[in-house]
């Protein structure tokens, strides 16, 4: 199938290597030079302007944006609404907030174009690991993509849960499904992360244990064995001390807006908010409260710390 | 190897189980009659007295413990004290508290018996996938009796990350570490499982999604893959609404041992806490705190609820 | 000073007769006719028509409105805005997200009629006890009303603090800051009335203590004395087992903007966050976590609960 | 009353103080020299050596502990079920586990003497203000002391609660319950530290607004009036930006012994729980699992940070 591209960051150059790995045919686009020179060796068709891009796709064109959430996103969005045509289909593989889709696909429906919103894990390893893609939108246009899809997904099956011979990716129901799926999917990551995060906190501070074997014992067969435990592995084994990290640990927004969610709909969240509130803890965003305390303490008890 | 096993139930009949189909020697014994004689099927030497089990091994003798925490484990503890020999070994194989240990070994140590503290991870799948075993005391102790762990622990080895060879089962160090780090083991578990719940319950609360669906794509190859995640599809392959349940969930004690541990060194650990403390709202323990809540919101606000 | 006022409520008609206690001149409406009627006895000068109220007062007109958040209040405030003129005040004295103001003072503001939002706590006491108000909007405006505030606001003071001889109210700054500053003074109020809740839990949990004698003893000069502690005592004097209550616990938004407030300025709300949470578990909202936990640990531990 | 009292930090001195100036007599001892000699300007008498207070009371004497938890209040009782006799009184004024009291009182009762005891609360403040007193042990024992208790605790009366006039201390019920009453005194203190300290911290990461006139202005009449509100006011007033503090936060015990007390009667404490985690998080004690979570971030993601 030949799809556009539009964003070549670590994520969006690997999901069009993939594309064209299996044989399906890109034109790509980025804001940056470098990057698109950069992207050439790989064998897409490169643009260097915005209309290229548009041109050099067949109607009805396809489009796929992997760009960071927020402005970037949005505007690129409006501009290619208005260049776009009946029958044309966006489709946003960033980590958009499924309200956005919503409030978006208004204007776009008005136009005739079609929207699919699809939530992408897989991390850097989805090139050659494959994606889990979660996707929303029109289920007739998702159809359409769904060769798009099919090589973007996972190729190797677990022998261990050997029962699953389905594809890796679902259609999760109308506008917005996509990125709301990958949201909570993402919330979910959160917490785990936090929990083997702790976990290996204490032990560390416990006492002298080899955490890169026992990472490893845990991987096989236990009841906590993951990939992400598999991640903690290659990690340990490298460096156990982590020397080469400080400890400061950003957010992406899915975390936050999971949280939203729960809150909205009266349900509590108490592990994942408390995985996202650890994020800003590393980052040292408390201090005024902090301060505070220290000062009452000293106040009342004539503490001095 | 022959080995004496004392307590039959869920984990410890598997672990016989699966040592008998490793060509092992076990003399089994519990305190429940029928229990033993349902296990006599599975090939083991059955024996109806605790005497029986002691005399049918021979010296040095190794009895492998597999009962719940608390008193019937310390008793049966300080039986084994009264009537081993030097150069005899107990395994606890119990989720026990390695503090339990620390204090319970000085007492073994004095007659001159072995101690090994075994952590077992794998729950009713054990039998077929194998146990992934954390394993403390002394290092010759261990060596001995390997044939065991080898045996017990996991076959099969997950091709995906293939570059795993290595056994299932590890030595952490001396004495409770065994238990301290299945312990830790389970405090992981406890927010990865409260993780999962807190995504499914909100994507529940949200909308019409279907949650199978869902999990089964998330398997694969998506960042928060996990056999919990497979346990998790194949529940709600059977019942998506979960009627079989009510919703009163148990705990074991490892995690509040693990949180016990965070707070005496000083560590904060906000998502395992979250987890055991969602076990405890489970069952309604916070009832008068939220009675109390209601009748300050109606003293002072006039809200009647 | 003469002044309209919509909504007699708990809240509403107190503040009515607080300030007609205080010889301020008011003309009230609500929608409920029998509320009007039932108000009739306090001496305001009672209309059953909203139009009635717009003609009763004399240009400019000051009208306060006190009505549920949500839907009823905007209603009201986009009637206000077709009917008042320039010169006009709209005083939002609801407990108002501070982000509905900033959006609806545009409007406001283009038609040339004034508006302050004001925070008001002091619950059902503060009929006789007075208010604590935090005032946003124009400063210029917030002088005009002053004799407002200061009838409303606590004329008592706490010999305790003598050095305090202020008023109680506050000018807080621009359009939002009333209702933002209420918004985390009710965030706060979550945090303490979990703090009083969870502790008296655990002493209920513990063993035969009187909690009335200890509430009372707690009041006069430890360091948790508060006038929340008080209301604790007069429920605990009247029913230490809080038998009139089920423990189902509501919230009225304010904390939840607080949540959402604090993500999305980056920082951590643990506290107050988790006293919402329990408020939502109160309500037993998170029954389908629960029931995936159960079956977890039926699924792979066997655990029948 | 005639009182020995061992132990002249900022407790300890102030309670002496305190009982002088109500006419006590009081023999006074430190381990250190020159806190004894600084003391002596207040006309207690004053002893060098830990036998010569105990010479120096009579029979039957009454020793009031006020020293650090920990092994030096252990030993100190030790010391004194050594020398003292059948008819003497242990009165510990310091904020022991309620667990200690009661290991510790079989020791005592066998020699026949008396132990009581006492959680005291009031901080610094307390010299002036008087104390806030929960009292276990014996009741007649108890109430031999009441002379001593009278005096310690607050004489001024809030005249806006103005139906108390009982006295502020309380016999809470057997060995322990002093220190019972007073843990969860301080476990709630911890939530309300920490619900106020998140609410400032909000208000401070988000706009401009006069912190100091903010706390002022809800200590009258607002719901969350308190005297920890106070305490903020104070500290406000004097430096709203808290230059002075550097925002590591100390804990001295009591909430973790709530925690663990919650934990055992599978109650949870979320909020009580958060604010300990808080003070941990303060002193950056979670570095190592910050790090996992970044080095994890980017070995999935390719995220550096």
């Amino acid at each position: 199938m030949r799809l556009g591209i539009i964003g070549l960051g670590k994520m969006g150059s690997n999901i069009a290597r993939r594309l064209l790995n299996n044989k399906h045919n890109c034109v790509v686009f980025d804001l940056n030079i470098y990057i698109i020179k950069l992207f050439e060796e790989y064998g897409g068709e490169i643009t260097f302007f915005f209309k290229d891009l548009l041109k050099k796709l067949y109607t009805p064109r396809s489009i796929w944006i992997m760009l960071p959430y927020g402005n970037i996103t949005a505007k690129t969005i409006y501009q290619l609404i208005k260049y776009l045509n009946t029958g044309d289909t966006i489709i946003d593989g960033s980590n958009a907030n499924f309200k956005d889709d919503i409030s978006r696909f208004k204007l776009i429906y008005k136009k005739g174009i079609n929207y699919l919103d699809v939530g992408v894990s897989g991390g850097i390893w989805g090139l050659s690991r494959g994606y889990c893609l979660m996707i929303g939108g029109d289920q007739p246009i998702f159809k359409i993509h769904t060769y798009i899809f099919e090589s973007l997904s996972s190729l190797e099956k677990n022998i261990k849960f050997s029962i699953f011979n389905k594809k890796d990716y679902i259609y999760c129901g109308n506008t917005g499904s996509g990125h709301f799926v990958k949201m909570i999917h993402n919330g979910i990551e959160y917490g785990m992360m936090e929990s083997y995060a702790e976990g290996f906190n204490i032990m560390r501070n416990h006492k002298n244990l080899n955490l890169k074997n026992i990472s490893e014992v845990w991987i096989h067969c236990s009841v906590i064995s993951s990939w992400l435990l598999y991640i903690i592995y290659i990690i340990l084994k490298k460096d156990e001390n982590l020397y080469n990290f400080i400890g400061y640990v950003n957010d992406s927004g899915e975390c936050r807006w999971t949280i939203n969610t729960a809150i909205e709909k009266s349900v509590s969240a108490e592990v994942l908010t408390a995985s996202l509130y650890s994020r800003f803890r590393s980052r040292n965003n408390n201090n005024y409260a902090d301060k505070l305390l220290s000062a009452m303490r000293y106040k009342f008890g004539g503490h001095i710390e």
